[in-house]
């Protein structure tokens, strides 16, 4: 498509760089934000300016933070002997929502996948380790929440044998049918999986 | 949803006032920026600031350009006699996509909407008048390419009694089963509509 305008093309082009947006919806944001006000692209293009600019990660638990260290690790209400492994903080948001968990996070930034030359050393890996080996007596369980694919089992895998040596407890969260799905659309690997780790009807 | 630092929060507010965007999809994409190299995020906020502060329109057919007279306009090589009145820029692009015209343009800025608030003086209309009054004898015919709504029909009715005075053809695009399209499918509006202006067939 020919633009009219070279400030157009450029704008398009940085939108449709973003995830899941095509030039299209890119060409139709542009133009919403001539039509609109000045100020709201320029609060826009401000929010993402500082967020680039200022965002800080928990140097305890990598997840994002707006201290040094964050508010889960730092709150006096959440119960230190339990760290859950996470993917990013995506997930930690996730887990928050859920209000099942009051203990502490550890976001490792990605899983482990050769495809995309991402090795346990790209990862908060060690920072774990040197975290359970800090405060040993402390820890009693790791949850390793990491997606239920290849790659996360991988990363799973290895973080086991990375901590096998430490007085810890390593679980992982449950693989079943999805609450609200119907049986017969589960895939017969989940399904399988859910009657492998039943549990007691209670 | 809680967010982990202020700054994602406030960009992810920015991001979803976008049309089509909702929170969870500005979360994803504020957490790509994070992700990405910075440099990124920068070249984006830059092209907006850049857009939004120096787009300039048309002066002759409001269309949006990168001077004064946009390309369209100035070329020796567009027909001056055939103007074509639209709704927005998106539908220049649209019908300079397919090639089929070579004529000149006039950008309403929208249509008519009482419902919205947008009434004759809010789009160019006067402008298009004192277009046509200026090249009374070089405009032999006006094209309304507006949407085939409610809002475009009353826009192109006010428009052809603005001009009726004027000794120009006026004309609208042809409405009809839309090309690819399955006649069982097309509305019956529609198929009505392409039975009542059915042309020969050549």
């Amino acid at each position: 498509m020919e633009y009219p305008s070279k400030l157009i093309e450029d704008a398009v082009n940085q939108i449709a760089k973003l995830p899941g947006i095509g030039k299209k919806t890119a060409l139709r944001l542009v133009l919403h934000l001539i039509k609109d006000k000045s100020e709201n692209t320029y609060a826009l293009t401000d929010a993402l300016v500082k967020l680039r600019g200022n965002i800080k990660f928990c140097s305890s638990c990598h997840n994002i933070s707006d201290h040094d260290v964050c508010s889960i690790c730092l709150s006096q209400r959440r119960d230190r002997s339990v760290i859950c492994v996470v993917e990013d903080s995506k997930d930690v948001m996730a887990i928050e929502n859920t209000a099942q968990f009051v203990g502490l996070y550890h976001v490792l930034g990605g899983v482990i996948s050769p495809m995309n030359g991402i090795g346990p050393s790209e990862l908060k890996i060690d920072s774990l380790v040197t975290r359970i080996s800090a405060a040993q007596n402390e820890v009693k369980e790791i949850i390793l929440a990491l997606s239920p694919t290849m790659e996360g089992d991988t990363t799973a895998f290895y973080i086991n044998r990375r901590i096998k040596d430490f007085t810890v407890k390593v679980s992982v969260i449950a693989r079943g049918v999805p609450v609200g799905g119907d049986l017969e659309y589960a895939d017969e690997i989940t399904l399988g999986r859910s009657i492998a780790g039943r549990t007691l009807f209670q």
